[in-house]
């Protein structure tokens, strides 16, 4: 939520010239991206987002996160375009740190998305797994399931310090899961991180999705259980299943739930409430008081794992098999 | 230059329904300005600026700083123009804080401005000076000379902290100022912050001036004084006679600069280097470690300071009697 590079006049229009955009109009340093620092760009051509990826971030799947925008928005994804240079390279170097341009994408996110968004976010995933088909880069998910007792035992010591007996319901969960998780799903890209901060909506309609640095390749249906998770729940933790509903069947309307997706979905929905859980935990005890961005509360996501672990059936997500 | 005020997609979309300025397409956060919170907006109309003025500062003010920009814009200054919603008040409420919707400039500030920028710069000045007139409010500079002494006395104390002997050398300059300050100059309304961070340019032309929250009655000789002190500087505290030499051509092409004006410049020089050497001391002893925004290095004033102190006439700026 910061700019941590600053990038002046003569270093931008230096940057710029390898790419065919237009005379620079105005750029503005904008306070968006935890890990990165962003511009946003005018030029006489249109309007663009400068992204320089701070020190922390592994320069070496930029390749994935980029050629991935580009294979989406080459099928008819609305999501930000990585414009290559003259030589053809989407990745330069800019005060000293990696940086990409891509086409700046209007719209804008929801605080509190209805049913109708739902169904433009389910209709909008099945589009892109079909779209991420034929992809020729993979990524492995570094926060799927043997990705999680690692992340647990960074902060399993602490745990209770955010609520009593959370370290034991984890480790319960975490050794559940490692036997009950599915095998053979369909998989493909997915997004990994469709909250509604990375979906954009202009009066209403989906105009576009943004924040690809946690794409990677998985089951296709854990992207809808994310979805769920992200979307469905309200403020006071209970669960809407008209949302869920609305986001399902715009789902499986663009691409069709496997029977076996469709039995496995409750406990994919249980992982991904883990797997924010474990990160959300892992924040919450390793940022400075007073730190710019402010940690997510944790609990938030072990609410919705008691939930899920008393589901049975996708359809008390509201799914009607059709 | 952070976002200190969050607004959300639906409290934006209540306040700009006030505003005829189209549908919102989308708005981020920018790292831009000290006091206050800003967004860029992106409308089916064009770009504008939503500022939220948080509760440090002054709204008492702020009819001044708009109405002048408007003034201004009306009469061909190149500068943000105000947005009058439909019952014409160009200030409203946002999310408890007072808001201002202005239109977005294109342009951005250089860096390392040459003559070139700092003959655009002086004529632009005299343009603004001259299209002042009129402008039926007022407002006391509170950071001229009368404001000199209390301003001083918040710091005076701790003042050999940050060189020594400082202390003595700025209460002699008070002294000496008090009773050598012109009077009888023209007078009118003036920028009083020129620096070039709030001069926008597009290939190496003016597209305008920004930032109108330190404009006020005064001299508008003095205004001169601050872009001599603020534009015509080395990085290693050299007086650039050639860049003052175009700033004072190009401002007397577009007003003409009196006798007693001329006489006076070195004595508003010092005056504009002991402003900013007393606010930037004040933040340099009053900005906690570790805060976002870095304060400035006052000595670079106190060196300013000094080479005025020899300046004995105009002409020692460059400037050539017509």
């Amino acid at each position: 939520m910061a700019v941590y590079t600053e990038v002046n006049d003569e270093e931008l229009e230096r940057f710029l010239e390898r790419y065919g955009i237009g005379d620079l109009m105005s750029f503005k340093g904008i306070a968006e991206g935890v890990e990165n620092t962003n511009y946003m760009l005018h030029t006489t051509s249109g309007s663009f987002i400068l992204t320089l990826y701070e020190k922390r971030v592994d320069t070496a799947d930029l390749p994935f996160f980029l050629g991935l925008m580009e294979h989406l928005a080459e099928r008819g994804v609305s999501c930000p375009l990585p414009v290559r240079d003259s030589a053809g390279n989407n990745l330069n170097e800019l005060c000293g740190r990696t940086a990409a341009l891509i086409t700046f994408l209007e719209g804008f996110c929801i605080k509190r998305p209805q049913p109708t968004h739902c169904a433009e976010l389910g209709r909008a995933l099945a589009r892109f797994h079909l779209a991420g088909n034929g992809f020729p880069l993979s990524r492995t998910n570094a926060l799927g399931p043997p990705g999680w007792p690692p992340l647990f035992s960074g902060f399993a010591d602490d745990a209770d310090q955010i609520a009593a007996g959370l370290r034991g319901e984890i480790e319960t969960e975490i050794n559940w899961l490692a036997t009950s998780w599915p095998t053979g799903l369909p998989e493909g890209v997915i997004h990994a991180d469709l909250f509604p901060d990375n979906v954009f909506f202009i009066s209403d309609k989906l105009s576009g999705v943004i924040d690809f640095y946690f794409a990677c390749n998985d089951f296709l249906s854990y992207d809808i259980a994310i979805c769920i998770n992200a979307w469905c729940f309200e403020d006071d933790y209970s669960f809407n299943v008209t949302k869920a509903r609305a986001l399902l069947k715009s789902y499986n309307d663009g691409r069709q739930l496997t029977d076996e997706e469709c039995a496995a979905l409750p406990i994919l929905a249980r992982g991904a409430a883990l797997r924010f859980l474990l990160t959300r935990c892992y924040d919450w005890l390793n940022t400075p008081a007073g730190a710019i961005v402010k940690p997510h509360d944790p609990l938030a996501y072990l609410r919705r794992l008691r939930f899920h672990q008393r589901v049975s059936s996708i359809a008390e997500y509201g799914y009607e098999h059709s």
